[in-house]
């Protein structure tokens, strides 16, 4: 039985249920993130017992996935272009030694949502408003006024807890259009032996990036078809009051979206600009997923700093889960 | 009574006494990272009392240090360049609402070396080689081949102290031109309280930051004459078996340099391709340095994941001291 | 005495007395380019008598006048970026071999309004429309869907002629704030032997390129004060029916701009968006104007392609006068 | 029957052959564009007969050729990446109004070889020398200190001879793996009733990119097979002593190329490094091929001037025959 599709009233209505404007004064410019407690971050430290860094980062170049064939529109987005500004056959060659030193330098040009990544609170807009209620004017061309991804600088340290969807459910990868939903979150905590709480960072594996890892190919990953979180889960978003969510899908929310036309990604629509969630996309979990599985400890110190680009609506980053 | 010009002749010889090629092996890639244990890492997060976050890093905008007047070249150097793919105006003049979605994207072009940053391995070279011996022709226009920065994605974290050696010696700034030699880290630390061990990420302050911001001008800051590292202080690096050096000026050592014609950044030519010791620059230290004499705890937990661009010879970063 | 300020009512007057908007239907996207005719082409050809080609650009590259001192911000105007993506040192080092070929290749980042480029019609808007009445909202963040430059790419061919103003006015460069009016224009073209005529590419010499390239120094070139159009010569342009206009400083118009508070360079309202015209910015024009003056012939071949990127709002260019 | 392979032995006979090292002095950096005399510019201008300008470009843009699917890597090779700085969106939400003006600016990050473009004499190497004998070594990654296309800045104008061997030979496109040999350009010459003549600009039209274009589909494309130029073209070049040749193809050159293992491209080992040719790219030749079988017209006046980036070995072009 398909889901019922969201409808503009549908968001209408999760607007007004889920919204925390306001929360944390009219000032706010990181919404969920003010979770975090200095007593959290403390206890998450304490975590660490076997001195084990994972790096959920996918590097950075161009195998990315950008540029894979998708349904969707690529928008501007493409796989990062690295160049070199001087380079060892310039020294080899002997033509920098009349600076006196020879080294190397380097310089990337990349969309900021290209690979692992935080999406600010910056990029999603509710009609004509952004997080805390911020008029979506605030992000020209010169970038976000409000709400850029450097106001969380010092703000990406935390409890990490990874939920293992895919393993929970017994498979290599979710399908395709699965949404997960609230109970699917709830049963494989409590599987895990793990419970959510406030201002933790939740990490959910579909298992759709090591698919197409396995493969050899990303079509379809940007933008096409995905695991990932149903409309309804914005409940739980809500109730477990955690700091940020991340996923290793392209966008984190189911796709295709059950929603009526001229409605794309709803769960989009409420959880950044009207919860003041911070998302984290294309996280690669395969590390981490079977080093939990393994030693069955599901959290972990998480520190994932955002590069305070200022005004950025997002930003690329190497996430560590320390064990 | 001016120091010692640095000779080639001293370089053949210090590059004979401190290099540390084939200790980790010949395959290895990240040179003095290597000396943080997972116990290390295990005690660093014991450190955190607190539950605060630290932000070493400068915001990355087009008020940063590069352009700024310079007796060096910038070699290419800019500002970071930061452009909108898509925006709050787009959404507000309703050109997105085809989409379904109202959202904002963004792209950055940047040096990796023109704010706060690691130097990578493969920054420097000695003659025709790079660390551990490899050849410089490695890191080629397609990138380093070898010793890129994303061989280091999961090694940036450990036990940070800070050297506040401008607070030590009763100044706000240290003068330009003026080098750190082993005396005054060794005595800075002594008076701290904290001693220096293998595996640690040693930050020191010299004020030059600091002093560039109160002027609003960053003039000479990017090549010009700074306050740093003395090249005798590789004795000091040698000795303490540092993972990592980081520095709040351009580039850690002291301009200009006491080298003969001929040699620029002598430091330079010892410290990344003959010790393998990845190096920290452009870090913004006012805030760390204040809490530190506050609390008189000079040691904290220090994790500054490089972005792992493949091929990179450096990464801008976001380093969190988190006491 | 001071010219009289430029009122918003003045500009309500001024875009009713010279707005083209349907002159050349309602789909029309290139204005003033219009003028030129075919006949006017094949006699323009005809003024070459010497095969000399002169280019009216300026290099490319760090030494252009992007990033010098201003008054006015630089909104994100960076001088041109030019990195390589293989080079003849890597061929020397030989890690090319294994391609069989041994060859360069390279890249630039560059703002389009960087150098000596055409601003096109999408570039300024009047309140909320652009040429021919199209909404503003058609220059979106993914470029102009209607007036890009790409529309004009067979349109920059015809009659040029240069007016040396500064050598008319017997100076080397006008004075910074000097208002070109229609009487210098007319008694210069009177005094040079040449009439001015519909569909012609006029060329104007103001010095103040050389006047900072003598000085070797650009500082208050972009967006500073300047010799430049005064508004009058609205009446001028619409009398000539001029194809295109240029000149050899940053904005053509003469800065400070004689207008009340909140109007900025109230000549550029008239001219782009009400009557349709073409502008070209940042001209080199001292080997033009010696050739000219030499041999007393101010008319000649003028061929400046834009570079056709799609729904782009401006180009750089490297505009040929042959004579 | 298969052509003989092209050896290394056959290189070194044609860089005896052909090179034209000195024959313009030991500090010429434009070579065979030296054979477009001042009076073949006058004659140039005298064919255009109807006043009709054709654009050769592509359009820039994120359609382009670059990211197609091909058995060549890319190379860094992308579309161009075109952006905004400031929006008409941006000027209706009135963000843009303290400025006192609405404008729009943009930026492109583009390859230089990756549309309709020059090929500079910087491009390619044999074995150490670039043209007229300097060494590779002049080309790092500061750019081309010798060959840099900036130094054809005036020279891109010329007589213009289409030679349509797709037409000539009865068909809609040459098929892949064609080699184009000196009989075949003859013919199609004397057929077309033109004589290419010493200073001449060439443009070789194979109908591979209408193909695509008819297609939708640009796989194969840019480094796949193709057809092109024979090796024995360069008798042909030798002998006509023209100043440039282009052609609708990636890379001109015949592919696969017949040559022995280990040697790529080697038409090009030749004619850029050691006969000093430019060659054009990417051309777009389906109106000038259309309006040239229509009125039997092959020859016009061609105009193409590259953008002077400083040391660059190639530049994006507009090239514009004019009839």
């Amino acid at each position: 039985m398909p889901a019922k599709k969201i409808t503009r009233q549908d968001l209408r209505d999760a607007a007004e249920t889920y919204k925390n404007w306001g929360k944390w004064g009219p000032e706010d410019e990181i919404g969920t993130l003010n979770y975090v407690t200095p007593e959290d971050i403390i206890a998450a430290t304490r975590l660490v017992k076997k001195g084990k860094v994972i790096s959920l980062a996918l590097n950075f170049d161009y195998t990315g996935p950008q540029g894979a064939k998708s349904k969707y529109p690529a928008m501007g987005r493409t796989n990062p272009i690295h160049t070199m500004l001087r380079t060892g056959t310039d020294a080899y060659a002997g033509v920098l030694d009349q600076r006196g030193i020879r080294s190397a330098d380097d310089m990337v040009t990349m969309p900021l949502q290209c690979g692992t990544q935080w999406d600010g609170l910056g990029h999603v807009f509710y009609e004509n408003t952004m997080w805390n209620g911020y008029d979506c004017r605030e992000v020209t061309s010169f970038g976000a006024q409000k709400c850029g991804i450097e106001k969380t600088k010092n703000r990406m340290v935390g409890r990490g807890v990874l939920l293992d969807v895919a393993r929970f459910k017994g498979v290599e990868s979710l399908d395709d259009g699965y949404g997960i939903n609230c109970a699917d979150l709830d049963d494989c905590a409590q599987q895990q032996g793990v419970a959510v709480k406030r201002g933790d960072f939740v990490i959910v594996r579909t298992g759709m990036m090591e698919r197409c890892q396995k493969l050899g190919n990303w079509d379809g990953y940007p933008g096409g078809d995905a695991p990932g979180f149903a409309f309804e889960t914005l409940e739980w978003i809500k109730r477990t009051e955690l700091a940020a969510l991340a996923s290793d899908t392209w966008g984190c929310e189911v796709r295709p979206n059950q929603s009526e036309d001229g409605i794309t990604q709803p769960w989009h629509w409420i959880t950044i600009p009207i919860m003041g969630m911070t998302m984290g996309e294309i996280f690669q979990l395969k590390e981490l997923a079977d080093d939990c599985a393994d030693d069955k400890v599901y959290e972990f110190l998480f520190v994932a700093p955002a590069l305070p680009i200022t005004g950025a609506v997002g930003s690329p980053i190497n996430p560590l889960a320390i064990k």
